[in-house]
């Protein structure tokens, strides 16, 4: 298992994704990490982190350039030709690696893979895939942030590679699959959801397709596959974020401050809650349709979070994700397109 | 002050919709209500509710007939031409009330204004207007599903009309506004998005634009408007609902299942946020830029719900809301259409 990681990636790189490779390298005797970066940043890193235990599965591919979370991607290619991103999806390419991890500027990490138009078989537009918690466990909502002018078969293909995500990753037997609109009736939404909402029920996943739902199912787990634009998708899952922030912070506030004996009890149930839904503990999101793993990782990611990502892309290398896409996209065209 | 209400809409009605007018009637001395709906369901509830001591300020309007929350509207205004949204409009357009308010089918009510061109001079689009919770206190959301299609006009036009609310309603002084997009850079997002941006920074509102914000901005309050397509506000408004929701539940199981004694005393910390935060005390979400004061409540608004909104349509008709847009849209057309 080679897995390239974007060592410059990420609003605190290059030393916690650094670090974090080393940890995951001490967890998975399999696992080989090509560091991806500035070579004379990465050495003292790895001196520092006391790697000699894992250094013999650790490989620098040195990229002189860095591309800025702030960059526009179309731009930073061109002007910056030698990135580390570029390299990540260079050495995918070449099948040098099986998996690529990157917590860097997520518009380049998606566009470094269209640029070399590495898609697998039938697929016509890879998407993010970001796990969602729900009350039942997790469920997986795509695109968030790929694809922001997808097509009604983009947005089919989303819902197959969702299917066979939560099957085979999630371990969901028969996942049901929703479409984010503005209401569950299905006259509802602006017409990209009608239309796909029409592809889905023509098509032979329409035994799992429950139509659509709204935004407060998500959490709900009325579906184990929320399917959706990117625009849409990447909207929502900042959303999450920011409400989750929000009020676990006002509910810190307002316990702690009526509190008397047992603040530090609380403190503790609030810290289970905080690590339960942590992105970090999820390890990244997966751009299902690419031939080869790629995983995007939060900007904020630290050790922990790249360590799980690097474990993660392992396990969706090793469970032969794509194998299973291409199989499943065959079989499962839209009448509409057969 | 005159108010039609739909007495039959929402999913609890009607009982607890009249129940919140009687209560709003008794704290507005100033406050006339017309209840529309079934006469004979109607009455009974007044007489039960011991409404005699505002009777006089009480009107029915009787319509025989109801939209339900899942009728599409196009087809329940032709099948069902004496319902009580419809009425409510026509008692708005023919200047028998200031205002009306409603929790039934919001498609219904939204199309309901759009039927009769029931827009105020220079309103491209109607859009509905939502309050979201902030650290630093309140700010709208616009628009949250009125208009699913929108054209980069309508939403700088949604700009210029939450100005104007976030300025006299929630006071304060020059509020910023943010346009919700998948990135803060300027080259973000889809088409609509890119365009929207170029109208308000060449726009007489260009030094409260703030550019972009994303997802997770909206409960930090970096900005007191959010301008976003009623598709995105929709499902936004929807999600935040949900996590809350969520949140809520989890925190509530941890916290109560780790502490010992002080038990009831994080039940009313937990109560506390519950109330801070309910969409009931909100009072409905205003539909900006029709010629009159329309609010929409949630579906599932009880009592106080209702006397909320009827207090909020009140307060934003007494407030002159209306002819401020009017002068304001006039004042800060931008440069492209000029």
């Amino acid at each position: 298992m080679r897995i390239a990681l974007d060592a410059m990636g990420g609003d605190y790189a290059p030393t916690p994704i650094v670090q974090g490779a080393v940890q995951a390298l001490r967890c998975d005797a399999d696992m080989l990490v090509v560091l991806v970066g500035d070579q004379a940043q990465i050495e003292p890193i790895l001196a520092n982190a006391g790697a000699g235990d894992v250094r013999n599965r650790i490989e620098i591919s040195h990229a002189s350039q860095i591309i800025s979370m702030e960059e526009s991607p179309a731009m930073a290619f061109r002007k910056k030709p030698d990135n580390s991103i570029s390299r990540c999806w260079q050495l995918l390419a070449q099948r040098k690696v099986d998996a690529i991890v990157g917590a860097g500027n997520t518009g380049a990490m998606v566009a470094g893979g269209f640029l070399l138009r590495l898609f697998l078989k039938g697929v016509k537009r890879p998407g993010i895939a970001a796990l969602m918690p729900t009350q039942n466990g997790l469920s997986v909502l795509l695109d968030v942030g790929a694809n922001v002018h997808p097509k009604p078969e983009h947005l089919y293909q989303y819902g197959v590679m969702g299917n066979i995500f939560a099957k085979h990753i999630l371990k969901i037997d028969k996942p049901k699959i929703g479409l984010l609109n503005v209401g569950s009736e299905e006259d509802k939404g602006n017409e990209l959801a009608k239309v796909t909402q029409e592809l889905f029920r023509n098509s032979p996943l329409k035994d799992q397709f429950i139509g659509n739902v709204e935004g407060r199912d998500i959490n709900r787990g009325v579906c184990e596959v929320i399917v959706t634009d990117g625009f849409v998708g990447n909207v929502v899952l900042k959303v999450c974020e920011g409400v989750f922030d929000f009020v676990m912070k006002a509910v810190a506030k307002e316990v702690m401050s009526t509190l008397k004996t047992e603040i530090p009890l609380a403190q503790l149930a609030l810290q289970n809650i905080l690590k339960r839904y942590d992105y970090h503990e999820l390890g990244g999101a997966p751009l299902l349709g690419v031939d080869g793993i790629c995983m995007i990782c939060h900007g904020s990611s630290k050790e922990r979070a790249i360590e799980n990502a690097l474990n993660v892309a392992a396990k969706h290398a090793r469970a032969g994700l794509n194998e299973l896409i291409v199989k499943e996209l065959a079989a499962r065209a839209p009448a509409a397109a057969e």
